[in-house]
């Protein structure tokens, strides 16, 4: 922590402050300029709420030093982390593809879209069951019956599963079917949630919040690490700004720079960033420009049918003519698909 | 829903969206101007996703005609609620005060704020057992023993009791010693949570998430009413936006917004929205005086050593003071406290 | 500038960039904790750019310890500023009142409104004779005509007058008939008009952009300040946030703020921040419980026929009886209006 | 425009709503449903504030059916906007980069960097002479001076020129040495400066404020178009939001939108919209895989020294890589560079 002092901060109030650094263990720097003093007090102290600090008497300003994530971090763990799932590695060179519909919705279905994604070359299957919907009116999921459908469509077509966890209920279920969890946008800050999926060993998707900060999506990350599970991939799904034109601001710069932050694979989901599915492609070879390490797309083959989100569903051919553009894009930058 | 066409829709396409509407069991009005036509699409489809519309060929725009929650929404009760637990009126004319500790952190704390929350005339008494806080490091509550607690300070001081509920499988525990639940903004749209509040028929206060629009927040309370408790009242407690200076920005300019779409009280927590104690009495004030139903402002008589937020905790004389002129805001615009 | 280091740095690089910030003439302090090193950059470097450091090789942040505005700042001038023009005092302890229609539209309107204003015990007159119009297609006022009228109606009144200049060619003229420059909202980063009127003597009303920072808005003052004139007071009138239910967030939050960082005046336009005449008086009442140093409203005898933002305008009868709770509110809080 | 009615409204609330909008010339068209009655009010009224009509009682809300920029819109010009400069083209098949440094700052440094420019194959040089800093206490620009040396380092090169205009007197001097105006973001809506610039006949590329809508882009584009000038190309730079560890975030997801309602080309600023050099890459690729019409990066041979944003500048090695990068993109998405 750096605390920076008021110009006019007294002899006796900064010596008050060191004062209270040290007996809060922190070990104290001071250096004193012609305007000002600035104290660097040195310390692991986790969760030290630093507002303490700045209601201080003189006290100007005061930085953390140290990021609040640890386990998240490049220092902590140089070499990216590389998800191993079945035969599929995420976070490797290969940008790893996930497809498939927002929810599942019958055998049928799920059985031609695994089919789909099966042939495109894409590795992983999604597909909701237990759905977050903003009104309480809407299709709320098919639940455990549908977890087994994707189950059987997923081994038939030689494919790993992903699906969204709601809530602590959820987990056991859902860990008996499918490989991969996903914490979803507005669950970003469900503690409860992410302290029991850090006690599981399954991968786990975290989406970033609508309006959370890296940081704050990193802390998160760090409620399932902190808990004894370190696979966790991130996905950037869209941010919430002024912008009313776009359904969400695709964040792609936020891409680069958790890569440079933080170890852990990032996802990118045009489908939910855009909500629009003429703006998947663009916004889908953009982030594989940008350096994502997968993408999630959502695919139907009757959008108009889908009992959620249609109008962001490719159809089959769209994606497949999609992911030869992708790899083009991929070779580009030295990576493939 | 209104659906406005392209200047250029040929009359095939408008044919087309007609068709498609009214297979959906829309009523259809059609107008058209010397430059476009406007379908007006008549009878409510809960959930119905206007996406669907919007991606026809030919179509310009499309816009609810309804707002999306019901039971929220003045048009479905014209009244104000008014919400009543023992003998305190919440939504009435008198504007209710909530007050105490952050955290709930040992009987003495508890026993001393409360008494203080009972000498200042205020009526409902606060303090978290279950702790979100962001990193998994921090402070996480003392649990059930601390309801216990609350429960005998509050009842020595003749106080009604809240606290936030973190997750479903807490609701039964608070239940048994509190008398309001509290949904913290992170836990906005956990809808599995919002769902099970709707069964209770404890009132609930549902804080504003931070980045949640008005129409999101008003959706969510919608979760708790369609479940079956009417008893909800709305907390705005500061959302997120570019400036950093401020922790959050404190939205006051919602609470005459939301009771006017709205019948459900709103209480104003500037306590959160400000992050810093010295800011609390002008955002109180200004609350007030922008019409908010009730207060709840953290306080504690040792805040250096507080558990947690101690930086944003009034001491109990500076409350005090600050009671004082907020009876007299009240009193000029003809309200009481 | 306070400068951390990678947990991993190497001697060679903080060595390195030890060097590169005394080669800028900075006063090195540097501090080794267990896991870090932290610089201390001590020495004053008016617009240095602080990136430079921060893509060094072993950097980790980089904080500027110094606000990069001067003269705005309290640390520059701890007494308040109170800018007198005629016998009117901005930033003493009575609360401004400026009010006024949005454009100036005749003479008889103007006389009409001024009469309100002097009666109301208001004493300074608003009123548009260049208008920032988001359309080209709108009014865009009467020029120099409505100056002239502008006077005669506030001579007339005993009245101070404040118009808006958008344009450097527009500053003589202004000033030949007008008492206070106001800048608007789209123009507070117009760097080339900050800096001709900071060499004008008449004081500069700067609003803040719709979407700066406050460091963003106390250095465009700076920029006034910085050229010799020491007359300028603030005014917030609502930022941009993702929330759409609102024309604008109004940012009361930031009052306080200013205050405490800045010796200038703060005064709040609720007409502006929420774009509706039903929700001008709770803010209103808002701005003042917060502390601001003056509002500016809007008013119009005629809104229906008012030739721009008429929805937005208070009857004369709304803003005398608004007064009334404001000369209340202002009481509450040991000031008068 | 569509009126909603409350579906409160009365009978005698309806027809006055009705009469007030025939009074204005529109041309009305009633819907009633179950609920509620929605009116359709057909006919251009340029400038006319919706909000006059949203006041009115009984009526929900209003909602304009036409955008209110009408030359800038696709409905307008079907084809989209190719601009010619010399024997640049900007907004066909080929994707124009736009090269040089942020400050032009010397003779040798503008010859070093055409030629670098030059021989990228790019085709625009830039390079400012007249800058907006945030500080007063920053470098200004070269001045006149600086565009002399500009103009004669692009003829020996072969080379389109931009620079930025601040202000309406520095039109006449810049329209004298370069080819094309930049209006940089701080003055996207400083209209009296665009007036001027749609009298002249050189193209003008206009940036996107920091926090202006997509509308408000095209609204601030049509002021140029709608006196004179059909040569206007948009620049996305990077919003603001809540993310601080991004400078800006790039709002890539603005192209293809604007693209759909728009005819007129968009370039893409990776420099300003991320702030450091590392970042520059993968946001300039992903740009050109969301389909940008160009992009503008910022160059430097000495960075390190530059007078102005040296830390996001490219060196010209790291320049050059790109391109070969960038090449491989644009086939992918079938077009050049």
């Amino acid at each position: 922590m750096v605390v920076i002092l008021e110009n006019s901060a007294t002899k006796e109030q900064i010596e008050n402050v060191i004062k209270y650094l040290e007996d809060y263990g922190f070990q104290i720097h001071k250096s004193t300029g012609v305007q000002r003093t600035v104290i660097g007090a040195i310390g692991v102290q986790p969760g030290f709420d630093t507002r303490k600090v700045k209601i201080l008497d003189g006290v100007a300003d005061v930085y953390r030093v140290t990021a609040p994530f640890k386990q998240a971090s490049r220092s902590f763990k140089e070499d990216k982390t590389v998800i191993k799932v079945k035969d599929v590695e995420i976070g490797g060179d290969e940008i790893v593809l996930i497809a498939g519909p927002c929810s599942i919705e019958s055998e049928e279905q799920m059985f031609k879209l695994a089919e789909v994604v099966s042939k495109s070359g894409s590795k992983i299957l999604r597909g909701g069951a237990f759905k977050p919907r903003t009104s309480p009116y809407s299709f709320q999921g098919m639940g455990e019956e549908g977890l087994v459908i994707m189950r059987d469509a997923a081994e038939k077509n030689n494919l790993v599963t992903i699906t969204e966890v709601m809530q602590i209920g959820e987990i056991d279920v859902i860990e008996k079917y499918i490989d991969i969890f996903q914490v979803g946008a507005r669950n970003m800050q469900n503690f409860a949630l992410l302290k029991e999926l850090g006690k599981t060993q399954k991968p786990v998707m975290l989406k970033r919040g609508l309006a959370a900060t890296i940081e704050e999506w990193l802390m998160s990350a760090e409620y399932i690490l902190a808990n004894g599970n370190p696979n966790v991939m991130l996905c950037e799904r869209g941010i919430r700004t002024f912008e009313t034109y776009t359904r969400n601001t695709f964040d792609l710069s936020a891409i680069p720079i958790v890569q440079k932050i933080s170890h852990l694979p990032v996802i990118a989901d045009p489908s939910h960033a855009t909500g629009y599915r003429d703006q998947v492609p663009p916004m889908a070879r953009a982030a594989v420009a940008a350096g994502a390490d997968g993408l999630m797309i959502e695919i139907h083959h009757d959008p108009e049918n889908a009992l959620s989100d249609g109008p962001q569903a490719l159809l089959p051919e769209v994606y497949l003519e999609l992911i030869n553009e992708l790899k083009l894009i991929a070779k580009a930058i030295h990576r493939e698909i």
